[in-house]
């Protein structure tokens, strides 16, 4: 937790970022959420916004902020005996409410009464939509219905922007990555399997930070995305893809990938692919500065990308005009890159559109470019991934291949003969937009290149 | 997942027990349960009543079953290519269903109109009540308030004792938690912090089962239950309670608690406790068999521990007086065991009274007593824990002087003066009722008795 003058100055920027608006925001911290009966709870997460504008990490405690005159109310329940003897001494609401920079708290119960009361005088109650179950059936209770877009508008554009403070977490969250990463790496060898190694990278974040940032992707399948599933064994001549980040004790994030080949060395097949995606990885990164729009860095790799793959023989035709038509979505069907922060993709509960898009931005409908999360015109102070990546996936090929989405530039033959064994590959860095460019985020960046690869895979 | 026949054989014999019923039982699976923004969850972990009555093990399935004439549908979406994409191929849901014995599936959104169809023709719905959050809301909107207290006990009687097929899975959890506590243990180094041990311990059971069965306690503070800071370092002379167990991959849970001498060595103070503890635990297990209610042994250790704190002048008059005036609920203000399967504490969800207590028992309202979550007459086949545990809880301490609750039996001055910076004792093994005594579950069990345990640390 910083010190309480971080919170009151976040929350008096908030206000002040509410200018216009009237009635009272409503905070809702997390609740414990059940793994399996009420009692047997997941690992316990504060929820973002409520640590970000108030930093207690306790459960269920829930604030209201007056717009109208500034007044703020933290509510919790102080503990009893019983929950003494269980769960040892806890400081008071009140103490913690102090810490957070809060003068006045009360019972939570209270919470229901302030906000019926509010809602009698017809005051308007800003809420953010919830992310847990939890939280969402507490707003029904209370007759709320729909979150608040002043509100949703305010809080993006100050989390949008790192503080100074806020950077030096997420590089320190990016060091604990960087060891994940290479134990994981270090652990790749023929016959193990895949588990083990997942147990092993986990075991560094959850020894030194709060545990993993997302359930990690480490999978010989790279063409699904999300595959979480750990039952092979490493088999000779595949690609590994390690898509895994930690979260820190602060609560912020890192979120890096690494493709490897399961031997040591890539196959020359191989080999082409991923330098067209690690030449992705870089020209991105060359791009990125304040004022461009990220959607556009997309729209650039992804003609870097079938510039490649046309040199390849997988397409034909002008790279430039195959990058309009969305050509590019049946090998890489995501986005870039997301926001990153005290989520892993920042405040993607506010809604993607609110959180990546500028106002004078409107989401394509271009397969690939459809799934950006990040389009935005960069500000110093952003922090976002820059992840490319190249699959082949049989379902998506069959797929434009009998709809005849490519418009004929798909020279699916060789696809077919080539590629449906092969998997997928990306490289994904975390990345802050600085005043005059950008910076990798991390003390050290992990091996990228083909040849930095196979370096640390000869040395492991 | 087992063999069809085993599923279909566990709800026949539902069906069975629910002679007398009528209308239909409605089985939620579990669906994914955010840890930050809905599409960020925490690791997927199934409903255990569904595991046990489905086995299918992957989110927002549902079932219903017909008590009338025998009918089961099973509800699901079957992956769209976007799943597909993100999530890889999928086996239907038609032959998911088959391969948990039923016949009929339908898409998810058909469970609504079966359970309106039913409601309108004023069948009854028995469910159980929700675990999770997201289960109670689709209860909720489909109108359906309050469990099914036959449901309840037709479940209860089914799972609480263990087929041949569970104890060796059941084991196996209880091998791997060997392994836990054993990498825990070698990791007890003065000035290491807790978190490291934590991490690998963690490790094991992520590199082979699910996870763990429950939020890790390893603490130095054992006298607060469930304890989950990590933070401190490891210092001399203190005591270190793990707690802790796994979840295998077949989602059984272990349960272990050790209570390690930091520097290796007992003092002789925590040797006296310790001693009496271990005894308790052994004490226990020798009384452990069918016929007998685990509450009797539950007094029975009561007493023999008042038997020896009386021994170390900390409690004096007669012990089984003093059991039976609850004088022990000031050491051990928890209950002896709990039941322990799918689950930690098996089946907590549908209520620790209907899981834990036979029909003609009521639960006492003596301290420690109080909390005893079985308390039934054993049955071969019952796995249960044996934890019992002596603790100086300072904040219980100063509450029961004030209250005068002992009756003039106990000796503050004595604890006062040297006990209360002393922290907590538990032992736990977790054991099976068998057909002429009881067998502790697992193939190796823990060093239990102090010189067991000294003996171990001398050569980790």
């Amino acid at each position: 937790m910083f010190g309480k003058e971080v919170y009151e100055e976040r929350r008096r920027a908030l206000r002040e970022r509410l200018a216009g608006q009237t009635g009272i925001v409503l905070f809702l911290g997390n609740a414990e959420s059940p793994a399996q009966y009420r009692d047997n709870c997941y690992k316990w997460r504060q929820d973002s916004n409520w640590l970000y504008f108030f930093g207690i990490d306790e459960p269920r405690f829930a604030a209201i902020l007056d717009i109208d005159n500034g007044a703020e109310t933290v509510y919790a329940d102080d503990f009893t005996l019983d929950d003494i003897v269980w769960m040892g001494p806890m400081p008071s609401v009140q103490s913690l409410a102090q810490k957070a920079g809060a003068e006045a708290s009360a019972p939570y119960a209270k919470l229901f009464d302030a906000v019926r009361e509010a809602q009698a005088k017809g005051r308007c109650v800003h809420t953010v939509p919830p992310s847990r179950y939890y939280n969402e059936m507490l707003l029904r209770r209370m007759g709320i219905d729909g979150a608040s877009e002043p509100l949703i508008r305010a809080i993006v554009s100050l989390r949008l922007v790192k503080e100074p403070r806020e950077i030096a977490l997420i590089d320190a969250a990016c060091e604990l990555g960087y060891e994940m990463h290479t134990i994981a790496r270090k652990g790749i060898r023929i016959g193990v399997k895949e588990q083990e190694i997942v147990g092993a990278m986990e075991a560094v974040t959850l020894a030194k930070g709060w545990g993993v940032s997302f359930p990690t992707i480490l999978t010989q399948h790279g063409e699904i995305f999300h595959c979480h599933s750990h039952e092979a064994p490493v088999e000779e001549g595949k690609l590994m893809v390690i898509d895994a980040g930690a979260e820190a004790s602060s609560h912020y994030a890192s979120d890096f990938t690494r493709t490897y080949p399961t031997g040591g060395r890539y196959t020359p097949r191989q080999r082409d692919i991923y330098s067209i995606v690690y030449e992705c990885n870089e020209y991105a990164f060359s791009l990125t500065a304040p004022g461009v729009a990220y959607r556009d860095v997309h729209i650039a790799v992804a003609q870097r990308m079938l510039s490649g793959l046309k040199d390849l023989g997988l397409v034909s035709g002008d790279p430039a005009e195959m990058a309009a038509q969305g050509v590019a979505g049946l090998f890489m069907p995501h986005g870039l890159g997301h926001n990153m922060g005290l989520d892993v993709h920042d405040m993607e509960d506010l809604g993607e559109d609110l959180v990546g898009y500028d106002d004078d931005q409107t989401r394509s409908p271009l397969p690939g470019l459809h799934s950006l999360r990040m389009a935005r015109r960069l500000v110093p102070g952003h922090v976002i991934t820059d992840e490319p990546g190249i699959y082949f996936i049989p379902a998506l090929i069959a797929a434009w291949k009998k709809e005849k989405r490519d418009g004929g530039r798909v020279n699916y033959a060789k696809l077919e003969k080539e590629y449906l064994d092969f998997g997928g590959i990306r490289v994904e860095d975390d990345v802050l937009v600085t005043a005059d460019g950008a910076r990798r985020l991390g003390p050290r960046r992990l091996p990228a290149s083909p040849d930095e690869v196979e370096e640390a895979m000869k040395n492991d």
